[in-house]
């Protein structure tokens, strides 16, 4: 490993020396990512389904045991505070694979408040994730073939040499794959050993969640692209919203309102001017048009496939797809022109 | 900079070169901390007061304006989730300064689920330790000698050339010293140099909390010597708790239970055998008793004035100061003597 990142509270592998290398296997083969820091709140009991709707502005009454969800998880004011995919397991246990933030606190804080029936702890389970447009063969000549009818976030539960794994189609990247819950921490090296030589005849070696992807294939990093103040409709998250769940869901009054009065502002893409790679740093990047402030770049990473700097705009409505904009960087301002996203 | 450390998702430098000499200039002189990691949750507004105390075990209706008070802050099992310090700005503005938690998710559930008139906020405020014996005369000279006169954890708002900060009688060690929360954080350089120069007569230089004086010293760390089922009780903090604050307080009801029941662990310190620096990894160590766990080791460090390898247990109530207890190290099993805490 040679670069590393922090995602709840754990260390994240990021690179294994070559990161140009380790996106072009994910985009052409099959790429092995630790991401354990992917961590599971879980809600055991009675009222566990409860909770997992109180929670979720997502209908939850339309999944099935098996199945999994992406879910905007709000706060009472309707803005974005996680966005994990749920597990459910059956119908008194769920998992919530987070994003980057402590959302055991908020789940104990709500569960609590309201005299739920429901225990939250986080369990001992950490995904291993095989990626790319050969990780279903790897993961069915593991598995068998039974993986291939798995639907997109459908999961099973099973075992291979004596480890306990949830087997599941997801993964942070829109090359295809899986992902492998570990369910016996003591077995992490035998998993990640034994995916490693599965993967041998389709080149699999070890990688990590890719900016530059991710950024070329819309996806949100719910933590780095969003403020304090942002709703699901704000970042594309508006189709996984369902208005009409009970009133007893968290921020879903909101939520409502918000929806009726339209969003103030939008994700947008950007493509940069110029052919150096300069991707953003820790801080949003102010995007100006006319010189007038009108909202910011969030993220900008190299992308291999335009050969172009791109990244997210958090837009005023009023700031549309063709459009020029200025963005004001570190080294002086860029201009960059607004695109839908995704890129691909 | 030489390492570094994260807490509430930012960096926290620990070292610049030389953790000995740091240690000492501690003890003996005075170091200057750049703590800003130690982020301030606000609450502001009419129902800032009874939310700070709702989420508090101690009394808070004793604290005046211009005071600070170190409280637990527990969910409603009774269980410590955050230990930081509450100030008290005025009547309707309250701040805490958190160890390493999301504690503003908590705060917002618990303020939102009780319909609170009250608004949650992370202000742009990190704070600059200086401490040690020589702290505050360093602090004096630039803030004046009213500082003397501060009482330990109480503050105030001023200003020094331009820059707002309020300075408090504080810090993560006992050899005593300042905060100095910085208010403008365009301004952190401009801080740290002036402090930095105002040091000079006594030697000042950068540090960081020292994981072995904080041992030594008996402090608390929430989070690495803590885990989700600890009572304030078992860690020392009963002293802190008020267990006539009002029922509507989170976890009160359970911390009397607790309380009554009497805590089945106490926090004790370890002396280990040997004489080679072997701190404590990332994981508990095992405690033993004539071949049976009894508890754990949640941290160890060498002490530098003691010329041994010192820890905490967190051990069954029936484990008890000048025992012998065995400790499975990654190296083998130690033998340590269980002895009461603080060190000094």
């Amino acid at each position: 490993m040679t670069s590393a990142s922090v995602y709840n509270r754990m260390m994240l592998p990021m690179s294994f020396g070559d990161p140009e290398a380790e996106y072009w296997r994910l985009m052409t083969g099959v790429s092995m990512w630790d991401v354990g820091v992917e961590r599971q709140v879980q809600l055991a009991g009675p009222d566990a389904g409860r909770l997992a709707q109180i929670l979720c502005a997502r209908d939850l009454s339309v999944c099935k045991v098996g199945q999994g969800k992406y879910v905007p998880i709000c706060n009472h004011d309707g803005f974005l505070i996680n966005d994990p995919i749920v597990l459910k397991l059956s119908d008194c246990l769920f998992w919530f694979s987070i994003a980057d933030s402590d959302m055991w606190l908020w789940a104990r804080a709500i569960a609590a408040e309201r005299g739920l029936d429901v225990e939250i702890s986080e369990p001992d389970v950490s995904p291993l994730a095989v990626q790319g447009p050969k990780a279903e063969a790897v993961v069915a000549s593991l598995f068998g073939d039974w993986v291939r009818e798995l639907k997109y976030f459908w999961f099973k539960e099973t075992e291979i040499a004596g480890i306990p794994v949830t087997v599941q189609r997801s993964g942070w990247s829109k090359q295809g794959g899986f992902e492998l819950y570990l369910r016996d921490g003591r077995k992490g090296a035998a998993l990640w050993n034994l995916v490693k030589e599965a993967g041998q005849p389709w080149g699999i070696g070890p990688g990590a969640p890719s900016s530059a992807e991710r950024v070329e294939s819309g996806l949100l990093n719910s933590v780095g692209d969003t403020d304090e103040t942002t709703s699901p409709f704000e970042v594309r998250l508006g189709k996984f919203v369902d208005l009409d769940v009970p009133d007893e869901v968290v921020g879903i009054q909101a939520l409502r309102r918000i929806a009726a009065a339209g969003p103030k502002r939008h994700q947008l893409g950007l493509v940069l001017e110029g052919d150096t790679p300069q991707p953003i740093g820790l801080s949003w990047e102010e995007i100006r048009q006319n010189g007038i402030k009108v909202g910011s770049m969030t993220t900008c990473v190299w992308s291999p496939r335009l050969q172009s700097n791109i990244g997210y705009g958090l837009v005023a409505a009023s700031c549309k797809p063709d459009q020029t904009v200025e963005i004001v960087r570190p080294n002086g301002v860029v201009c960059a022109k607004v695109v839908e996203l995704p890129f691909f």
